[in-house]
């Protein structure tokens, strides 16, 4: 974007910039997975991250269908969040040695996406509806679900791993 | 954190790190609030904003409680996640003119910046449990709690200002 611009004037302008703000964040968060499935060591976190990047290439396509139904170009924008929150995972990763509390990092680390993409979903969809698009919204509720529930099976993966070592 | 080094080795290390992850974004978010109710045009966004700064420098104040609790130097580490997020947030406010616009983008900003420390708090409390600090997990649940309810209320205000459009 220009610095010396004013570019967003509406908010379909602000709806179509956040859209693309996500594209490009889901596109680098694929880019980034298969990091995380190779350095985790759980079984299951590894299988869930796997699942998730199979998630991630339909958010892309389910993203593209909403570029075309509102009549926009499927184009992305940077995103310094999704960079920040990445390169953070990356760093915090590259840090620890030991593979629980590796686990423990990259769960942690999974949730800060996670997290990320569920408030821009959820702005996007309240954005839809309000710019009268609820063909978009029911689109991106279905990102958003999807997004809800890695969370979700995330925070239940932290608490088994913990079960775990207790249980040793 | 050095770049060569592995110098989170335990579940200790990784909570203390992660500590001081959010206590630099909280500090972040002090120097960043100032800005956002500067900006934003909606009363009650100026309000809520105003409020959370308050409520900010109370977070900062129960973080160091925990690291005096837990015996560790109360220090911030570099936290790409938040500056990315922040700094998205500076940019997308520019490119705005629009006060309701504004406002609307303002409120996903807040958004984004409180799903981080929601995360990361999450995370905190279930680490300081595993870690048999109940007493810095009560601590940590308390900045939490207000994340959340912030949160809550931006949601909130981004559906009444749409209801307050339409009515017009």
């Amino acid at each position: 974007m220009g610095f010396f611009s004013k570019d967003i004037k509406t908010m379909d302008d602000l709806f179509v910039h956040t859209l693309r703000d996500i594209y490009y964040a889901e596109k680098q968060i694929l880019k980034n997975l298969p990091k995380m499935i190779d350095k985790a060591t759980n079984r299951e976190l590894k299988q869930g991250f796997e699942k998730h990047l199979t998630e991630t290439e339909g958010h892309v396509t389910r993203l593209e269908q909403v570029f075309e139904m509102h009549g926009v170009e499927a184009k992305g924008v940077n995103c310094p969040a999704i960079d920040g929150i990445l390169k953070e995972a990356d760093e915090i990763a590259g840090e620890v040695d030991d593979e629980r509390v590796l686990d423990a990092a990259l769960i942690a680390a999974g949730q800060a996406v996670e997290h990320y993409e569920i408030t821009r979903y959820g702005t996007l969809v309240a954005w839809a509806k309000e710019l009268g698009r609820s063909d978009c919204a029911a689109v991106l509720q279905k990102n958003l679900d999807e997004e809800k529930a890695t969370d979700k099976k995330l925070t239940d993966l932290a608490a088994s791993r913990v079960n775990l070592q207790a249980a040793e």
